[in-house]
């Protein structure tokens, strides 16, 4: 079986990752083509796949007859477009979340999708292949802790980039549970809240940590924390309370050290450590699927719409006083 | 020095635990009388101490000249009109919470207090002695984890009594964190919302677990769930996320087992065994403070009336669609 | 009741420690004597206690009409000498670890024990009284993990006093595990041997951390690390590895923190901390026991000689290269 | 690039296990033929991979032009044998553990490979390719816990297999640690002894749990405790206590459930969970350093020589009454 040519769009950190990801951990996978608008970039990062090639022209890319399926990991502004032009070309593609800025966006990649026959966008909710989430997942599947009833969500950072925006907490890092929580529950999310401390950093000028509430379909609660610049590390938690207990994801640190006075584990400074499996397990599964001509396991591209109404039902929330929002997802 | 001659009104559980720590555990105290409506009760209890005496009524109790301070540890109805008793007596009293069931009536304890002369009446909010929570206070006031901006507190209980209503949720069990968390951030609680899960438990007919969320003065948001029913046992959590840091209360089991493909660390059934020793402490707080005629270091009658107010907003949150409700505490 | 009238030998750490744990926590007991070789350091210490008085003679002490029980916490050197004058005064005696320094002067002090009828003297092995302690020895008796085949126990401190030797590692800190294994396992220790790493601290002039091998009755063995000068923190640990499973003493941190990149928990600078309630609650059941001339559930005499013949065998196994020695407790 | 061809000597459960690792997880490798002495099970396995052949005929996989490079995962027995005839074909060997049953055999393997020209065989020591033992050979040698001086490592499985014997407990447990303790030191283990509890099972007839104590170069002592029906799970610790402080492997679970009273994160049943990720990542080590013709970066035959000798001398000590004994690894 020959191994499955992939252009990867986007060669920053995370474009970077996935062509390491790929060339290193991927089987049945073969970078052949990078694409960045900064061509140096894009030399940079195919320069470490030998046979590699690079291009600042995302859209060759996609025509390229070397090229059999499209990572998009360029930035977030583009996604739609380049997944459009992605089945249009009728090439699997696995797009970076989020699939695109708005629903209004989201519906047109997915009537491109559509119209192109359906089922070649894949979107990166990675967290769906991380391996605590998947036995999260299936630990609750199973009725570990009887049917779920109130849930506990917290993602925090070290720091927020310069520049960022009320918004961005959401659309930027709430967004993985508003994919994470329903796939772990099997209950779309149907109305939100949203909250902060009064306190806005002096430093970053943000309202930071933020806390939302969701609601989903079978009537669980969820709260979800986001915390931006929480200083000490990278760190993620979900909970979740049922009937009959608890199932929670475990710190994942692999070391304890005693020194100093203190007994410590320590903590990421970003995401990538954290989720590094998880991003080789989504893009092996992707891979796997695109060769085979499997249907994709990923989150699908009607996934990221969906996300993207819960996101901005949530800016609703924040812009009015934190009132209680219906979730609408636009019919496609 | 001698000892502080202690009646104790109320044998139940909660009066029995006092009695046998008092006795066998604090330094200076020596019960002399028990009451209790329920004279055997009494009597059985009082046995357990060598020279005291039993009577099934508390007002001659209070003025009994054997005793020179007045635990009450009746039924919560009581607790009002016994403590107004032992004020206008001019006797030290530690009553149980809550002080009474609403703030007119506490309004009218903390008054019968000040025309006492004040400082008589302590409050049993005995998470003020838990050791665990005296070492969080005081690393939140050294700065440990910079100034707090989100708490999230959890109380987890087995089973709820039988013929508990969704306010005893409330009034019972979050009215712990409602005294806990201005006390731990050193800012009143300004404002509260309350949310449940849609879930109704079928077996109990409660809204069960419950979430609120509760602002204090300082700006930070505090998030509180409590479940009366969450099975597995019972669980007292506390996190607070603050600038530069996070500080949490310890899982408090002293053992951890493997066996049968896990590792395990047990929960108690109820709260006793977590907080028995936060208990022992406050009693030996008060029986010092009374002995040497110091101000009680125990929460206040006016703590009390606090505390109520915010569970007042709450539940009148409840009753208005989760509604953020202003807290008012009464002038007194 | 009147309160046990307790005189306390020794104005130093420890029995400052005493003292106020005595006077402040100790329901039952009143510190009526403080005597130290320093008279200044007695009068410091008994002023802390009202009605308290001060000596530098501990035989005065102990003929004191005032006092009914005597706290041996004075120089290791002086225990065996004061607990014979107690015992021949006949007042009952909690005297702190070791007995004496050699098993010769441990059988005189049995011997003079006996002599005056038995059940005088409490020896002071703390750790049979701490909660953690307690509950494993409970859970090994429940069966929790069926029969105890290895232990693995470490004691670890920060550094070692100026002057430590070899043998003091044994002697002073090991000696806890000689009484805390045959309590947990109810099976006497038989036989020993001794081991150390190669490497001689550069600073202490100590071979330390020492390891030991214990071999009980019952065919278990034990392995004990001390480690005078680990640096870290005090640490105890102790884990049973069962037929059916495990059980070990948990972390006994109360608070957890998130800063700098670390989840952390603190560790104590000494043992104080650690083993604060067990003191009290030993000082408590040794007060009860006297009051109602019950006998003494604390450690005796004789398991004082038993852990001390345990130290010599070890000490001999130190001195003969390792070699294993057999434990040979005297007659009395 | 094209991808390494390997042939899969053994379709029992590790060498399945292989297959499906490479087939599935490792980038640049390909399955191309598997052999085994039962037929059926080779075909079983072989079809497991599209494109790939089975023969019961190991020689002659060895021989193939259709594999580039071999896994020997068949029979103890038969590894040495197997090893030799690849590297006399040329071919790269990945060889489980052990590389031979006796030292004398090892030394013939070590001679052939030389006679080859070298660097030919890899064995699978896996740990050094388990992320958190990674992670625990860096910190030390970053210093994190200074100067390592005692190191404590303990091995739990449920149950033995039918037909174990004590020395199993060694060659097939403990051999892990033989490895593993000189890796992260980077000092050789110089002497050895062997202890167990009296106690023998009486379901299995072994002396099971069995402890060792190991000393290497750098003068630092290491405990090792293999107990192979243990019962309660698969369980695989090490800890280093250093100059500075310790450090430790964390429990690997991803998960932490509360249920019935309890707090608990599950063990596997077997060291296939625990080291799957190991397993990967030292396959793609070995796959990367054959397709680039690198030298391999997993243990070397020599390595495998001197586990062997290092469990010939605790085997020594077995039979001598736990005598310690020196290691000698023969000069070849």
């Amino acid at each position: 079986m020959s191994a499955v040519r992939i252009g990867v769009i986007g060669a920053g950190n995370m474009g970077a990752d996935h062509v390491s990801t790929l060339h290193r951990f991927v089987s049945g996978a073969e970078v052949t083509l990078v694409a960045d608008v900064d061509r140096e970039r894009a030399d940079a990062v195919a320069s470490t796949v030998p046979g590699a090639r690079a291009t600042d022209d995302a859209h060759a890319l996609i025509a390229d007859p070397g090229v059999d399926a499209v990572v998009i990991a360029s930035h977030d502004s583009t996604h739609a477009d380049l997944a459009i032009a992605a089945v249009r070309a009728g090439k699997p593609v696995m797009c970076e979340k989020p699939l695109a800025p708005t629903t209004r966006e989201c519906v047109r990649v997915v009537r491109a999708e559509q119209q192109a026959g359906g089922g070649l966008i894949s979107l990166g909710f990675m967290r769906r292949f991380d391996p605590a989430y998947m036995e999260l997942k299936a630990a609750v599947a199973a009725g570990a802790c009887g049917s779920p009833l109130l849930l506990h969500c917290i993602s925090r950072g070290v720091s927020s980039s310069p520049g960022c925006t009320d918004e961005f907490s959401v659309t930027g890092s709430a967004i993985h549970e508003f994919d994470t929580v329903p796939w772990l529950l099997d209950s779309p999310i149907t109305e939100v809240s949203w909250h902060a401390a009064l306190t806005t950093s002096a430093v970053t000028g943000l309202r930071d940590p933020q806390l939302m509430l969701l609601r989903t379909a079978d009537g669980a609660l969820t709260t979800v924390e986001t915390f931006l610049n929480a200083g000490y590390g990278y760190d993620i938690r979900c909970e979740i309370a049922g009937e009959r207990g608890t199932l929670a994801l475990a710190n994942p640190a692999r070391l304890v050290a005693d020194a100093d006075r203190a007994r410590s584990t320590t903590y990421p400074a970003d995401w990538r450590p954290r989720f590094a499996d998880a991003y080789r397990l989504e893009l092996q599964a992707w891979t796997d699927a695109v060769a085979q001509q499997q249907p994709s396991p990923l989150a699908t591209a009607h996934d990221g719409l969906t996300a993207c109404a819960v996101a901005e039902a949530v800016i609703t929330s924040m812009k009015n006083g934190g009132r209680t929002i219906d979730v609408e997802v636009p019919e496609v």
